[in-house]
């Protein structure tokens, strides 16, 4: 099955891209937008069919290997 | 209010990068991982009080800069 992993930025963390976008889009006429963050967004297909046990494996995957914990969170959706 | 979205990769498109975390994560002993895809995630701030008003933006934000819908789908939560 397909468990969706979101991987962002720690609050305080700079993220210079996303201060990229958030002034070429103020730049485009959307000057309502105040910050733009951007993060990183996985689809893991695990050969596992029970729901929960492919979670876990996937958070272990979050843990060794596609999020950096010093300076990223992650989120299982 | 903060609005987040994924762009992710159309089905068909090739995905080098979420080929090469996949390998790396089958060579790291989960050997259960068939496919990885990787996508994109943003948290746009927009200076807008109605949900509805500020993912109607948002939207517009996707089609015009955030995604390249030739090859790629967007979602807002």
């Amino acid at each position: 099955m397909k468990i969706k992993v979101i991987v962002t930025l720690k609050n305080g963390v700079l993220d210079p891209q996303g201060k990229a976008i958030q002034q070429t889009l103020n730049g485009m006429g959307f000057s309502s937008v105040n910050e733009v963050r951007q993060g990183k967004f996985f689809e893991v297909d695990v050969n596992e069919k029970d729901e929960a046990k492919a979670k876990i494996k996937v958070e272990d995957m979050c843990k060794k290997l596609l999020a950096n914990l010093v300076i990223e969170n992650f989120e299982i959706l």
